[in-house]
Order: structure tokens, then C-alpha cells, then sequence
């Protein structure tokens, strides 16, 4: 069991109690579990026109989410992939339609079409005034004579929606629903295929590669694409709507197809942003999961023509926390940075036995880089060896600029610019330390005691002393060698870097939430970053 | 590259753009990209109390997804998993903060104590008041000096920016957001790790294991579990929590980890408002992601003593799309079945032979449900077997209350049935087939003729004819040679199945949005159930 479910046959049912209970009341479901799965809103009382809509689950949160004030009265859950029955999807009419009629929105797969077709003529020739409408806005395939219907359902929905929720007719209700369903194009694109419950994984989608055109039901995209970057895969989606975009203005929706994270959907939205159609896009609903398959890594990008009474229905207040909202698609806003942060002058000088060492120490860190980062995936979070590698490019970009000639100038320097360029805990405690070494060796102090200086001062800020599986394991017996020259330091660095190694009770850092058992035997990568540093400057003839 | 970044470099400020393009004019960012990465609300004047919360980024929406009206007042971003630099924080602090003051909150990590602690410094120094709080709310490991910073976070900043938005003091709003720092209580399970960009993802906890205790940075968790269930792993959350908690109403926050799919984290919710806990928990926020660790497969409970007015500030409405709303939690609500879905009323009877003939055909379907599924994941939504299982299933429970001795009431019965039950296309075409078949044999046709009567019934609503790639390749020949006997019947089923082989271009049904590579050479898996089926009545000894 790779996923959340307790089995394959409970987990809509499951997924539909666990809706209704988190809905603080808004919610109710038919009484006809298993085989009627259909949510209604709590509080309606048939008084205006009913919004019905469904299809199979695996899509959430369509499109249970979206039963709720001004968006939909009642959705109609199938089985995952597969169409609810013609009893559930008549149940779901027949439950919430009054004398002011209902409208029922489907999207354009021939099992919903028979089902809710069928229960729509049953509900008919019961006297209720059912107007039906299909949804099929997929461009995947333009010469397909029944197009998908995909997330462009969302758009429809919450137009007619808002429109029903301000009292409007069946007529008018349905005349605006069927303009934006007329207008809607979408596309989609993955990057892997989804995990159905009780059904093994495929691993249909190669690395390097990516699936356009998709439906949501986890079948192969119409073709495979190479895929490099986010703004690629976007330009891949976009000159797809692109020639069928007139210029008139558009929403855009941006739907997560269930697996991207936050971030990706936030870079996607960039990327949006900035692609060909963005002229044409006035508003954005997105980015976020509107019409998944189920945990499909993708994204699918709807364009619709809307005038501003389509926007306003689409900004409409809603109940469902699901519907992320309708606004204006823009450049990202820039304000002035605040006055204070100016960084202290420092006069650059050169020297270049200096340089040379800085060189020497920058290109240690940018060389152990990877397996640093392995090292510290044992015990935390796998960035040591980026984060001393960003420092070594930032330190080395601003090698001209610094004052090489006055150790007491350079070491403030070197302190300010970790501080601005390096972030993390590491960052911050080599500023405190090359700050504070800096102010000893302006006062007159040795190499040795400026840096004993710095450590003291790292020590007490940090929190962490010798024995913590901390780089001072092997930065603090290195400075106490170095009056015996800089392979006894180095010697030193490396027997305190091997000593982390068993040390598992770890006191301070992230290592200090990690289990003994995943500790040991693998040495702190601060501290053996600091051995690295000592034995490649003893190693050097420089020096 | 398996993840929608353009860079590992950009990932951080691509996403903010994004987030701000998509903002609708409600956030900007200071201009400091790459290394200042702050968002703000765009249109704070600074007359109220500023809330500024951060942190590492890849746990999206946190935080700069709750900047907004309400909420967060600027985020301070660092680069993934990694703590923003202290020139960083500063800049978000002077950004933002007047005369009213600043609460600066953070979440106990080294590298966030000492860049916040830093800033909060320097910015007193500039004569700013800032308040710092420092959320501790994880309880895997309960013996730990310094307890991470988790979810909990999320309810300290809206109850901060709900108080904050309503004007009042620092103390004030220092206080309130303190109590519930004090009482958050967090645990969280996964069942894999996360994905951090430009890293390869480690496979670290086996299937059928979880990982209980998380913190969000791709640690690993204090313990591996069995996993077997979403109950039971809500279960091994709820044990740690429950001997947490007193007698007083809490607050429930459910959030997802990133990367666990809507349906599932419905299932949670499902399973957390049956736990042992459930009677303690009067309001629930989530399930939603909240704070991610980008894409992990995982979830996490945080529990807070909650009084009624803490209640209203999680509620206040407020503008990040992001906060998912605070309502009760509560058992799931169910309406009437609707009157108008009577079953039609048929008299039992008893026929052996019958009875055998089903039971012969149910026993067909159930052991091919394994290889009819495999051979629709080739076109369609690998549900064929599946359905077909469900069907015969039902029918076999529903065995002794048919009408078996009287064929056209049988095979009404069997279409009534089978649209109650079955769903999807193939379920209500069936019950289409049968009830057509019905009202044949009821007007007096042969059993061959009935049969051949539901064939043009289900060909006229599906819209589907012979050499379409559907069931009705091998069931239109079947019926056409039954008059020579079942063994013929079989074999021309048989050579119509095999015929879809060769059908690369289908016309009805999932397979019509699927490419002819990819159809090629595999059998329509309709078709194929319909020969199994006369296959299996040839071979049989009982015809």
C-alpha cells in the first residue's frame, strides 16, 4: 500500500465522509452509500436553480469540493475513472431540483453521457425541467469529433454557479454556462503517470521526457515531448492555445493535475506569466487543484474568452475552500529596498598570496560539493555542500572587491559578504566568526588568537561546544594546533572530523532530531568540511 | 529533471514571481532578488501591527502563500530548506514594520534562531519594536530540549493576523499568538520521501513502512512503522497526541505534506474525525497543504487548546487563497434517498440451469479481472476487470431474488440490476442490452432474437458499430452464429475479439483518444470479457 486508503472499494466513500465532516455542516450526502455517492449542499431549499454535476471520482476536488454556496448544489460521485449510475446521477437530480429547474453540467465521456443522459430523460418524464450541458473542452486531439471534457468543467461550473445563486432562470443560468463551455480550450502536460488505488504504478513516462495532451484518466498523452524546464513545458502548452486565441481578452485557469507541488504550480504560474498568451490573459483562477488525476505530477492550462460579467461571476464569494478565486494576471510587483541594510565599506586592496589561499579554500568547498550534500542527507537535509559551494562562488565572485592586504578589513569583509550571500545556520555562524575574528585582529590579536576569537564568539551565539557532532569538533582542535604549523592543524581538523562519527546523541543542528541508529558511522559534514579545508591548505605548496 | 523547476538556482524566486503575478495586485516583493527574497502585502501602510513570519522555502504555500489581508504581512524567504540570510529578515522587518511594532515569528531551527535572532536585533537597534516568537510545537521526540517548529506555525500566524488586521496592540496580538504557540501540539507520518530539486530522491522507507515523527525537511522521522491503512496511520498519529491533551476544546489542523493526493487527504479526514481524539476536536482547519515539504507523500495533525475567540481569528475571513477556512468538525451529515428510484418489482423463481449458467459466467469474469484490467490500461482506464468483478459480484448476491424461470422478466431484472450496480459505460450499455432483450422476449421473440434486439438498442444510444474497437466486435457475430450452436458462437466471438487487435483507429469509447501506436496489437478488452464469456458456455458440460 503506497498511499492513504484503507481499500480500494472505500475509498470514495471514505473520501465523501471525510468532505462532509470537514465541512463545518455545509455538507450532507445522499443515504444510499455504496452504490449512490452523491453530496448535496445542507441548507439548500430548491428555491433557485439547481447546479448538478458529476463523473467519476480520482479527480477531487472535483467535484464534491465544489458542492457548496454559489458554486454547485450537488455532485454525483462514480467509482474512480467511472461514470456514476443513471440511479445515483437521478438520485442527485431528483434531490436537489424544484420548480426552478436544474442544470446539469457533464463533461463529454460516452459512460457519463449514457448515464446521466438516461437519468436526465427519467427525471424529465418525472416533470422536473433538466437542461443538459457537455463539456468538452480538450485540444489535444483537434480533429476529434468529441473532444474531452477537462478542467474547463470548473469554469462552466462556477459561472453558472454564481449566475443560479443570484436567482437568475434556468434560460439565462444555462445560456452563460454553455457560452463559457463553447470558449474553453485546454491542455494539459505530466511528467508521470498517477497512482490508482489497488492498481500497480506504470512507468510509462521516461526521465527527460513528458506527456501532451491528456485526459484524466492516467491514458497516454496524444505524444511524448522532450522535457527540460518548466518554462519549456509551458511553451509546449501554450503554442497549443496560442492559434486558437482570438483577441479578445481571456481567463486563464491553471489547474495542478494533483502531484506538482506548491512550488512547481507557483513557477508554472511564472512561467505563465511570461509566455506568448499572456497578453491575452486578463485573470487567472489558479494555480491550483481544480480537476486532478488523482496524484498525476502535471498541470493543464484552460484559456476561455470572458468579459468582465464572466470575471465577476468567476470572482463571485463561493462557499468551497477549493475554488482558489478569479483575479487580474500581472508582472510581479517590485517595491524599494528599505534604508539600513548598506553594507559597510571595506577599501579594496590585492595580494596575492591571499588571493591564492582564498582561491585554494573556494575551490576545496566547490570540489566536495556533492559529497557533502550526501554526507549530510545521512543526518539532515543534504544542502551542506550547496550552501558552502554558493559561499565559495559568492566569495570568489567578490574576491577584486575585497580588502586583501589588511587581515583585520578582510576578515569583516569575508564576514559581511558570508552574511548577505550565504543564509542557513552555517552561513550565519562563519559571519558571527569571521566578524568577530575580525574585530580581534583589529585590536591586535595574532592569526591564532583572532580566530580563537571568532570560534569563542560561535561557541557562545550557537550554543554548541566540542563534542556536539558540530564543525567545531574539528575547527576547535585545529586552531589549537596551528602554533605547530598547519599540517599538525590539518592532522588535528581531521582526527576531531572522524570522531563525529561516533558520536550519536548529537546536541545541536539538525542532527540533534535523528535517531542514533542513522547517525552512526557517518562523520558531521560541517566538520569534515572544515578537515577538507585544513589538509587541502597543508597539502599545498604554498603555504 | 522530474520536477516542473527550470533551475534548482531559480526555483525559489521563480515561484514567488509566480505567486505574485498571480496575486492579483495583492503582494509585491522588495527588490532584492536573488538573495533578498521578502514578499509583502502591496498595500500595507504600515498603521497596524505587522505579522512577519519565514524560513526556508519548499514548504509552500509557507509563508509567503499567506501574505495577504489578515494574515501575514511579509514573508522572508530563504532558499530551500534553508534559513533566509539576517540581511534578509531585516529587510522584510524595515520593510514593514511602523510605529505599531512587529511580530516577528520563526520556528525553532538553529539557522532561524540565529538570522531572526540577528535581524530582530539589529532592527531594535534601529529603533523598530519587534516581538519574537519562536514556534516549538513537534512532539516526536517529547524529551528534546529545543522541539522543532511544525505545522502549528500556521495557526499562530492567522490567529496573529486576524487580531493584528483588527487593530490590535502588539502586546495584544504577542500574546494571543504565544498561547497558541504554547499549546500547538504536531506529529506527522509519510510513506516516502520528498523530492529536492537537483537532488536524486532517496528511497528510504520501504513499501508497507512509514516514517512517524517528521520533521519537514526530508529528515528522517524518529520511527519506521508498519503502515497497512490511512485509519491506521491516523491511528499511530492520534496515540501520540491524545495523551497531550486535556479536557478543553481543540483545534485540529490537517495538513498535507505536499505530496499526497485530495482523495487521500479526504480519506484522513475521514479517519481523524473517527479517531480517539475526535471528541475533543471541536473545529477543524484543512485538510490542505499548509506547511509542505514540497512533494512528500505525508500528512500531520496538529492539535491547540482553542477557545471560542480563538476560534473566530482562525475563521475571519481573510485574503490568502491559501488558508482553507475553520469550521467544525462533525459527523457525516445524510439526507433521504429521494422517492422516484423504486426498483421495478419482480417475482423470484428458481431454475437450476439458469442458476448454473450465471454462476458459469460470474466465475468467468471474476477470474479474468486481473487480465481484463491490464488490458484496458493498454487504452482506456484499466477499470474493464474491475467493473465486470463488481457486476458478477452483484448478480450472484442478487442470484436468488431473480425471476430465473421466467427469461423475459430475467432479463429485465438482470438490466436493472446491472444499472444499479455496475456504473460506467459498459454497465449502463449492459443494462440497455438486457432491458431491450427483456421486452423482446417478452413480446414473444426467440431467445436469439431478444438477444439480437438489446445488440441494436445498445449499438443505437452508444453510437458504436462493428469494427469500432467496442464490445460489439465479438458480440455481433457471436449472436449473428448462435443458431449453429454455442461452440460456434464462441468461435466467431473469439475472431471478432481478436480482430480489434488490428483496429488502431477506434471510433467509441476511451480508446478513440488514445494514438494507434499505442493500441496496436492489443485486444479490445470488451470484446475480449464477451469471448471469454462464450468460451467459457462452449466449453462447459452443462450446455
Amino acid at each position: 500500500m503506497t498511499q492513504f486508503i484503507n481499500s480500494r472499494e472505500d475509498a470514495v466513500t471514505d473520501a465523501i465522509d471525510g468532505l462532509i465532516r470537514a465541512s463545518g455542516g455545509a455538507l450532507a450526502r445522499l443515504d444510499g452509500f455504496p452504490h449512490i455517492k452523491v453530496v448535496v449542499r445542507n441548507d439548500w431549499d430548491k428555491s433557485k436553480v439547481a447546479i448538478v454535476c458529476g463523473g467519476g471520482s480520482g479527480h477531487e476536488p472535483s467535484h464534491a469540493g465544489f458542492v457548496g454556496k454559489g458554486l454547485l448544489t450537488a455532485a454525483v460521485c462514480g467509482d474512480i475513472f467511472a461514470s456514476p449510475s443513471v440511479d445515483a446521477v437521478l438520485a442527485g437530480i431528483l434531490a436537489v431540483t424544484g420548480d426552478a429547474g436544474c442544470l446539469l453540467v457533464l463533461k463529454n465521456y460516452t459512460g457519463d453521457r449514457l448515464n446521466f443522459g438516461l437519468a436526465a430523460e427519467r427525471a424529465r418524464a418525472m416533470g422536473r425541467k433538466v437542461n443538459m450541458l457537455i463539456v468538452g473542452d480538450d485540444i489535444a486531439l483537434p480533429d476529434l469529433a468529441q473532444p474531452r471534457g477537462l478542467a474547463g468543467t470548473l469554469l462552466v461550473n462556477k459561472v453558472a454557479g454564481a449566475l443560479a445563486e443570484s436567482g437568475a432562470s434556468l434560460d439565462t443560468v444555462t445560456a452563460a454556462a454553455q457560452k463559457i463551455s463553447d470558449g474553453a480550450r485546454t491542455i494539459g502536460v505530466s511528467l508521470d503517470t498517477c497512482t490508482i488505488p489497488g492498481t500497480p504504478k506504470e512507468d510509462r513516462i521516461p526521465n527527460g521526457r513528458a506527456e501532451l495532451g491528456l485526459g484524466i484518466h492516467n491514458e497516454p498523452g496524444v505524444e511524448q515531448i522532450d522535457y527540460a524546464t518548466a518554462d519549456g513545458a509551458m511553451q509546449a502548452v501554450t503554442d497549443k492555445l496560442a492559434p486558437l486565441m482570438g483577441d479578445t481578452p481571456h481567463v486563464a485557469l491553471l489547474n495542478n493535475l494533483g502531484g506538482a507541488s506548491e512550488l512547481e504550480m507557483s513557477i508554472l504560474a511564472n512561467a505563465l506569466g511570461q509566455s506568448s498568451i499572456a497578453g491575452k490573459v486578463s485573470a487567472i483562477v489558479g494555480p491550483a487543484p481544480l480537476m486532478t488525476s488523482i496524484d498525476m505530477r502535471g498541470f493543464s492550462v484552460t484559456v476561455c474568452p470572458a468579459t468582465d460579467e464572466d470575471i465577476a461571476h468567476l470572482a463571485a464569494p463561493c462557499g468551497p475552500a477549493a475554488w482558489p478565486g478569479c483575479v487580474g494576471l500581472g508582472a510581479p510587483v517590485t517595491q524599494p529596498m528599505p534604508d539600513g541594510l548598506a553594507m559597510l565599506d571595506f577599501t579594496p586592496s590585492a595580494d596575492p598570496q591571499v588571493a591564492k589561499i582564498m582561491g585554494l579554500i573556494c575551490d576545496t568547498f566547490l570540489a566536495a560539493e556533492a559529497e557533502l550534500n550526501t554526507l549530510d542527507a545521512k543526518s539532515g537535509d543534504g544542502d551542506t555542500g550547496s550552501t558552502l559551494a554558493a559561499a565559495a562562488r559568492g566569495l570568489m565572485d567578490a574576491s577584486d572587491r575585497l580588502p586583501q592586504a589588511d587581515t583585520a578589513q578582510l576578515f569583516g569583509a569575508v564576514g559581511q559578504e558570508l552574511g548577505q550571500i550565504m543564509g542557513g545556520s552555517s552561513g550565519i555562524l562563519l559571519a558571527i566568526f569571521f566578524t568577530a575574528a575580525g574585530e580581534a585582529a583589529g585590536q591586535g590579536a595574532s592569526l591564532q588568537d583572532a580566530l580563537q576569537a571568532g570560534l569563542a564568539r560561535m561557541k557562545s551565539v550557537g550554543g554548541a561546544a566540542v563534542g556536539d557532532r558540530t564543525m567545531i569538533d574539528a575547527l576547535d582542535p585545529a586552531l589549537a594546533a596551528m602554533d605547530q604549523g598547519i599540517a599538525a592543524a590539518a592532522r588535528a581538523a581531521r582526527a576531531g572530523a572522524d570522531s563525529t562519527a561516533d558520536i550519536v546523541q548529537a546536541k545541536a543542528g539538525r542532527a540533534s532530531y535523528v535517531n542514533a541508529a542513522q547517525l552512526k558511522g557517518h562523520r558531521d559534514p560541517g566538520a569534515h568540511a572544515v578537515a577538507l579545508m585544513f589538509e587541502a591548505l597543508a597539502q599545498s605548496s604554498q603555504l
